[in-house]
Order: structure tokens, then sequence, then C-alpha cells
């Protein structure tokens, strides 16, 4: 396996590049401070001013100490870094604007690909199925190589998906679902393995659980995502706390890519410091280590360029430029992705929701009055503050919260568009349209909670289980 | 199991203390910089101020930034650092003695205790065995807490052996086999069980290494390691990056220890830097989680409580200062420990020998000629320049490299001591000293060559399999 330290400048990522422009400065000094002979300077010197050079070359900017590359993307975008902007990361999703995150704009910072209507009919050819809701209205809206995966896909060249989540409490709400939704659908199209990774290790290092507590939402949670009806001969779910200690693959992954990884890179794309634990600066390689098929010689029958699909909301993009950008280096396959945009808070689309605030959205566990009194209560209206002003303005799809989840989950499209119409002239109004926010999640969860009843203790212990799965490799 | 972040002051260590003022202190800066409401400032102050008031309770020094608790040992310890001061740490080991290391004063810097002569006989008086002569020596010369195993082996509370090697190559020489010797001889007398760890891993991170060729090492390495003559029903031998992926509670104590040290510990004991991936940040942890009996349940039967006694050279210290400062936070016992001092190139004792140097030791590999050749051409003599200074003034023992193998390998005590009184008296030249370890050592390399060429690829597989010993838990 081609797995070289010493690889060629050539190809390095730009940040490997700024990693080494800055290690080999200090090496300078440190031979300067040293007294050490002219010409070992000399030569160190001169390697020094080639990286520099060859960061130059890659990034069309002069390596300046401290401004990783990370930075410079947006200064080569064209875009400049505005006090307002947007902030997205894992942890944290920051907007002012009310219609929430403005996506073209972190295609740009991000360097992904819009899903524009040529993909999206490729797509539909490909797989002779109408196009998921998700990607007809935008929900599903950037990607990463996505047409090399149909290209290989035409060539009867498979691929497997992988997509997760962090199990940080029992609970999941609707928002939790999208990527679980959007991930049966494809892999119904395609025909395709499937993993699921539960960093219920994530959870137990960035929260106040035990390890025992985490794998236990892990279990409840893979429930959920079961209830979703994935098919346990093409689904494999795992827990990191659990699978790490019964795969022969998965740790040799992890550490090769610790070991192309380095501090000041994690700092750059995670904003990591000092005072944080080994567990979570080291923690991005587990979420990487899924993307390589050789984690998982079980269903891989062992074999390591199967080409990996990962579908996730655009906040997890940052572990997975980390993983392309190590990827060739440990000579495999870079993951492609489909990523999607936020669900939005009942309370706006201005931030993530949160878990632990039960009003922050609807839960897979609300019983249809819950459903009924959070939307009326508490969904973010877009409509005007008199019926007279609705009548005669019109209402704003654009931020009106019960309208953005009618396009997450009212599958009809000629309704939907009706729906907007109606409420944009002032016809439809808030309470109406609440009511058709209603009447749609009510049955969807009704029907969700009857499946996840079916989903007992052993069906999920054969989900968890490493085995074959219905694929020859 | 306790496991508790949130725990109370006086249980942090020193290091811990000290991160917790850092972060308090960050804290403070952030929050005036954002113009935090003052009620907010003030009561992060106020903590800040009861947290320094803890630090230097707990350490006898006002916090100062930058200078973590590991330099103020020297200062409190009434030593102050020197230029020329030995540095001892995982990687290196530097002293401008010729006699070796001062481990006197490295017993005081590191904080350990040295094993005296009462130890020696208590450890005599507790298995009813004479003390092994890397005891009677000093060559095991110092120990964390081994009273405590004593006290409760007498009360029929037993313990478990933990030791290691990083199989950076398949040569192995004589020095490598100090741990080893001394831990078979440990086992046999105590009869306690005993694991192995080939950091096989740390290897791949650190070195120009392939994971299959660094875990081909380790399989190497063990063959020498089972030849030394341990009991395959009392001992396990495991390479990191197979034992990973095969036990379920390995993973969950590396992760725990993980989430209890920061970025700035590892950067204070190992001297990491942002440059360094991040592999080798949380590497430790893995070296650290063999201290704890949960992570080896076939082992230990689920069993989380078992003591641990790990016999290793005074460089690995660090590994395991880390992993007793975390211990009581995971609910995890301390691991004791017994310390030997580093076992001399041919060249000199100022530095640990090299195992890519074949001339800087005696390799297992050796033929009888080598051996010879090696000693005759390298060995670092203590003698005179010419015979008749030599009768005249006598040599010295103590940067003799001859001698000080001896004092390794020669069971004898009185001829040791005869040795001793005649080369010093410049009675015995160096030829003739030589001669004696030539005629010392030749046996012994060719008895454990023998006994590798016994050592089949199946026995190494038995040894590392995970499973039940000879002992009931």
């Amino acid at each position: 396996m081609a797995d070289s330290p010493n690889c060629d400048l050539k190809s390095l990522s730009p940040l490997e590049l700024f990693e080494r422009v800055t290690e080999q400065g200090e090496k300078v000094r440190a031979l300067k401070a040293g007294k050490a002979p002219k010409d070992e300077i000399d030569a160190a010197v001169r390697m020094l001013l080639s990286l520099k050079l060859s960061y130059k070359t890659a990034t069309g900017q002069d390596y300046q100490a401290g401004l990783p590359p990370r930075d410079l993307a947006l200064i080569n975008n064209g875009t400049t870094k505005e006090e307002d902007e947007d902030f997205v990361d894992p942890w944290t999703v920051q907007t002012s604007n009310a219609k929430g995150v403005d996506y073209d704009k972190l295609i740009v910072r991000f360097g992904s690909s819009k899903i524009d209507t040529d993909l999206i009919n490729r797509i539909e050819r490909a797989t002779g199925q109408k196009p998921h809701r998700f990607l007809r209205r935008g929900i599903f809206f950037s990607h990463r190589d996505m047409d090399q995966i149909l290209d290989a896909y035409e060539n009867k060249k498979s691929f497997y998906l992988y997509t997760g989540r962090g199990p940080s409490s029992q609970a999941m709400h609707v928002g939790h679902l999208i990527p679980f939704i959007f991930t049966k659908w494809l892999q119904e199209v395609f025909d395709v393995p499937l993993v699921i990774q539960l960093t219920d290790d994530e959870k137990y290092l960035w929260k106040d659980l035990t390890t025992e507590k985490a794998y236990e939402y892990a279990k409840e949670n893979a429930k959920d995502i079961i209830a979703c009806g994935f098919d346990v001969n093409k689904t494999f779910i795992f827990s990191d706390l659990d699978y790490l200690g019964t795969s022969t693959g998965f740790y040799k992954n992890i550490v090769k890519v610790q070991k192309h990884v380095t501090f000041n890179q994690v700092k750059g794309i995670f904003g990591f410091t000092d005072s944080d634990c080994i567990g979570k600066i080291s923690f991005p390689a587990i979420q990487a280590a899924p993307s390589f098929s050789s984690s998982f010689p079980q269903i891989f029958n062992g074999k390591e360029n199967i080409q990996c699909l990962i579908p996730c909301a655009i906040d997890q993009d940052p572990y997975f430029r980390m993983t392309r950008d190590v990827a060739p280096r440990i000579g495999q396959p870079k993951p492609a992705l489909l990523h999607s945009v936020f669900f939005p808070a009942l309370q706006g689309a201005q931030t993530k929701m949160s878990a632990s605030d039960p009003n922050s959205s609807i839960f897979l566990t609300d019983t249809p009055k819950q459903i009924k009194t959070k939307i009326n209560k508490h969904a973010f209206s877009g409509g005007r503050d008199t019926i007279e002003e609705h009548r005669k303005y019109g209402g704003n799809c654009d931020v009106d919260v019960s309208f953005m989840y009618l396009t997450f989950f009212l599958e009809d499209d000629d309704r939907l568009e009706q729906l907007k119409q109606a409420y944009t002239s002032g016809e439809l109004l808030t309470g109406e349209l609440k009511k058709v926010l209603i009447e749609t999640l009510q049955p969807l969860i009704a029907a969700h909670q009857e499946r996840r009843k079916q989903v007992t203790d052993e069906t999920v212990k054969q989900f968890m289980t490493p085995r074959k799965l219905a694929f020859e490799f």
C-alpha cells in the first residue's frame, strides 16, 4: 500500500504545504540559534525558499506565518471575511440572517460544487428514478465528486454509502432524520451497501457522559434510524466504542489518518486549542476512517479501493475535507460527498436545533397533541401582524418555519407550490399553513413511532453485528 | 464507574490545576474582550483567584503562566536546572557524564522512590526467594508504590505485571532483554499474570514504516521475548495494531484517558509541538490503557480493580506519571512501577544504544565471533593507556563498559566483586576483563538463539491470542 511520508511536494495539499513551510522555518531558526555550520543553514534556507515557492504556486498567495490556507480560501475566492459572515463547523452554526445560512457563499468558502439541474438529471438517468424531493428542492445542495460516482456507476463500478450520527441523547428530532431519509433513498435507487457510524466516543469526549451512557444512547438512536426502513441485509450500523474493539481494519485506518494530520491542521480546521483533551484532538481520524472500505473487512472482503459516498449536513464537511486531503497519501480513494442544508429550529433558521431544548423542534416521541401545540406556539411565522395586513401584503415563505418544514416533508410538489402562492399572496393565513404542517407531520411521526415499536433489541443487535452484507466484492 | 470531569479541586493533580488556572485565565480575558456583563466577569475573576490559591496550596508555588508544574518540580526539590543536566524522555537520553545518568538526581526530579535495602529485604521475605541480581545491584533502582503492592500481596491480594517494547526493527540487542529478564523473575516469584504490549502503532507513527512492517517487527520481537522463557499459560503478548481491534475493553480505556489529558499536558510531559501529528499526540493514552485490568476482559473476567505493576526502564516513566495522574479520575487504581537504569552502549554510558547501529551493542543474532570482535574492538575501557600504568594505577570500573555489562549478566556476586577488586587494583588487564565478558555472553546468547529457534509462528500466535490465563479473578 502507498504510504509515503516523504511524498512529492506537488501531491501535497495547501494545508500540508503550509505545515511544511512552517516546520522548515522553525528548523532554520533552530539551526541559526544553535550556530550550526554555514552550509547546513544554507541548505535549510534553500529548502525553505523552495517550499514557499511551492506554496505560492498551489495557493496563488505568499506564505504568511500564522495564516493557514483555510483563511486564504476566502481571499482566493474573491470574497472577504465579514463580521456578520455565517459561521459553520461541526459544533456551531451561526447566521444573522432569518432565511438561514447563505449556502451559495458556503459552497464558495468550502470549495465544494453546487448540485445543479444537470447533476440531478444525471442521477435520474443513472437510476431510472424520479429524484428525491430533497434533490428537487435544493435541500441536498452541494457535493464533492458526485459526477465521478456517476461515471463509475455507469461503468458498472459500485460504491458504498457512509453516514452517521452523534448520539448525544435518547431524543431525536425530525431534523435528525434528514440524512437518513435521503440515505435510504440513495441506497434503494443505487442498490449499494451502507455503513452508519454512531460516534458515541465523540459524545463521551465532548459531553458530561459516561461511556456506558453514550453507548446506550447509540443503541437507542439506532432504533430510530432502523425505523426509517433500512434493510438489515444491506446496512451495518456501528458504535465506535463497540466496533473499534471488534474490527481488524478500523483502527489501522484511524492510525494512518492520525499519522498524516498535524495538530496545526486540526487547529486550523476545527478550532481546537491547547486546552482541549487529546481525545478531541485525535477524534477527527475516527470520523474519517469509515470513508475507507478497508475499515469494514467483513463487508468488503478486505477490499481497499471501494469508492465511498457520504450524505451529510454541510457542517460535517470539515471532517471530510480533512479526509480527502489525507486519502491519497495513505493510498485510498477520496470519499465523495452530498451536503444538505441545516434543518431549522422551530424558532427560526438562524441556528441549528438543540436536542436539549424540547421546544426547539418536533421530536420523534412527540404525541399528535404535542406536535400541534409546538407548531402553533413556537413555529416562527413569516405572516403579518394582523389578518388585514396579511391579506393585503401576504406572508414571507423565505423566513416562515412552517413552510420550510413543509419543503422537507410534503412530498407533493404541486401542493407545495400552491401553498407558497397562497401564503405569499395573503390568501392563506399563518394558522392555515400551520394546520397543513400539523396534518403532514402527525401521520408521519405516528407511522415512525409504529415502526420504531417493531424494532427490538434483537433487531438492533442484528444491524450492529459486523457481518457480510448482501453484496459481492 | 466513577468518571467525573467536574470533580473536586482537591483531587486534581498540580498539572490539572495548572491547566484549570490557564483555562480560567483565558476565559476571563475572553469575557473582558467581549465586554461581558460586570457580574459575569467578577464571578470568573473570583473563580480564577480561587483556582490560583488551590494551585499554590498544591505546589507551594505561585502560578506562573507558561511554566507548568513539571518545571516547578525542579524548584520544589531544591535543585536548579543546569545546562549540563541529564535529559531523559522516552525518545532521548542524554548525559555528559561517562558514568551515565545520575539516577539519584532523576529520582528527585521524577518524584519516585529509591529501591533501598529495606524494600529489597521485604521482597525477599514476601516471595521467599533471593532477590534478583538486578535488585541486588541497583539495576532496578527506583519505584512507585511497590510497598503498596507488597502490602496487598501479603494480604493475599494479587496483581498483574505489564511491560512492553516498541518494535522498531527486527534486531533486538541484549539491553532490550533487561525488562523481560526481570519481569520473568517477578512473574515466577509472585506467580501473577503478565501482559506485554508491543507498540507497533507507536513505531508506525514515529518511524518511516508501514503498519504491515511494524506489525511484522512486533511478531519477530515477540519471538525473542518468548525465548526469555515466559509461560504461555500466564502471559499475553499483544500488538496494538492487532489487539485494539479485538478487545472490547482496550479502546474504552484509551478514550477515557484521552478525555482526561489535554494537549497542554502532553506538551509539558512529552515535549510535543503543534507540528506533531495527532497520532503522536494521542498515543500516550495507548501506552497508559494496559495499566487498567479492564483493558483485558478475557484475562480478568471483566474485573476493573486489579492492581498493576510495571517494570520498565526509567525513560518510560513519563507515560506512567501521566497514567497515575489520570487513574483516580477514571475510577481506576494507579499502576505501581519498578524503574531500571539504562543499558549502556558499548561505546560508553553517555547514551542509550541504537538498534540501527550494529556496533553499539551485542545483538541477539550475533555469532560468538561477532560478540568477541565487538567487545574487543568497541567496548569502552576504563583501563589505563599502557600495561605499566594499568598495573600501577588500576582500571576504573565506574566507566568500563565490559564491567558494566558483567553487572547485568554475571550471576555470581563473589566473582563480580573479585573482578572489580582485581581490575581496580590493576591486577586484571582490560583484555582479561573483556575475555570474562565474552565468555559470559557467548553461552547466554547461544542459549537464547537455541530457545528462539524453538519458537514457531504457532507459538507466537498462542501468546498473542486474547484468552483466559491460568488464574482466577
